[in-house]
């Protein structure tokens, strides 16, 4: 059988065992997944206990990245999908493993999932990264997965997908933005809100509303024409400009985060 | 989610590392599987280095039975699977996980999957006793797949064979926000991006902003509390607030539509 073009990458968060690792290496290699990203591994890295229990997977092993942090490993992604249970009272859109490899397979450019740790899955910090959490169908009193075969199920999905037809996606619709293109959006808004005071009334609440800040600006998979546009519509917010299309107030600022 | 009811029995033939097995274990419990039954384990039964990595699934190796061969195994099974990259010369209909799900769920009766020792899959001897051999469609040139995550790969096929494909839903999502509620975020932005000049450097292209907007505004189904929280964003930007969250530049605008 040939093998479905432009994987995704996996991005394992904070994993703790060598040997989980190596074991999903060995699930990647297995369904030709080959891009391991391994943020802020809990015994560093490399680590010599990943080679037995990654079975020959070496390449993949060898070519593993360290980040340390998930805005990192994910900066050149356009689509992050997380993997969990539960959404963890967030809003966003849940799909399942042959859905959300039939949303990366219609994409021509980097997609990534991502895996929490061995203990705890991802958590609400993680999540709010991504644009849809994929869940795993499994028994309602024993759902937690080992991590090596969470893998092995999504790798299992992503070449099965290949057969499917592709979903129909958006007219006009060039793919969602690169992670670091709508981060400098949410920055760009966020120290505004900072200057202006706006998480100052309630201090108790500001967490929660720069939670909701990053997650209106994530879930709606805006392009890279159209976060270029919301920086444009901040910009003018704040500072307007005359008919010529000078700043009145101030100079133009830079806004690249 | 609701399991399949009448799972097949999961039958390892000589299987080697306990902690493989106890890995087996987790893996069946995640997919409503069971009835665990091992050939001739190479180490005894029952083996102490199973627990650990059963994380949980004590009652299926507790309930696990031993048999002194793969015969006595199936005795009471109507339709035994063996899985296998190769067919190993034999004529054997050969399924995929997809296809093995759907004819046990199709029977009222007992089936069984087999699963080979690790270091050789099932022999000859093993696969002639199958009336069908199922291969997991993988990468041709690393195939071979972890004893515990080849089984979860059949579990997560068990359960999804249940069902149609399930669609993308969303949790915890109220459903999106009603058309004033968004007509009104996007007029009070319109209305400020207008006063500040926003849409007068290209008149020509004044059109297609207005059009990008309503279309970024739109696309996402902002649910009714977001829209409301991106009003406040969007006064925050536009009028900055001191300290006790008074605006420090003009009284608070009534932004009704």
């Amino acid at each position: 059988m040939s093998l479905p073009p432009n994987p995704p990458a996996i991005i394992l968060v904070r994993p703790q065992l060598g040997m989980n690792i190596g074991a999903v290496a060995r699930a990647m290699l297995n369904f030709g997944l080959t891009d391991l990203r391994l943020v802020c591994p809990r015994d560093g890295w490399p680590n010599p206990e990943a080679g037995p229990s990654a079975a020959g997977a070496d390449s993949v092993i060898e070519n593993a990245r360290v980040f340390d942090s998930v805005s990192e490993a994910i900066a050149d992604c356009t689509l992050t999908i997380g993997t969990a249970q539960t959404t963890r009272d967030m809003v966003r859109r849940v799909t399942s493993p042959a859905g959300c490899v039939a949303e990366m397979q219609a994409l021509p450019t980097k997609s990534a999932l991502l895996f929490g740790p061995e203990r705890t899955g991802l958590v609400r910090e993680d999540l709010l990264k991504c644009h849809a959490i994929c869940t795993i169908p499994s028994n309602p009193d024993f759902g937690s997965l080992n991590l090596a075969q969470a893998v092995a199920v999504l790798g299992y999905a992503w070449v099965m997908g290949q057969a499917a037809p592709p979903p129909t996606w958006l007219v006009n619709h060039d793919g969602p933005a690169a992670q670091h293109e709508l981060t400098g959006l949410i920055a760009a808004i966020e120290s505004r809100l900072e200057a202006n005071g706006f998480f100052n009334p309630a201090p108790g609440k500001a967490e929660t509303a720069r939670r909701m800040l990053h997650n209106v600006m994530t879930r709606p998979g805006f392009t890279g024409a159209e976060v270029q546009f919301l920086r444009g519509v901040v910009r003018s917010l704040v500072e307007p400009r005359n008919k010529n299309g000078r700043n009145l107030a101030e100079p133009r600022r830079r806004d690249t985060p």
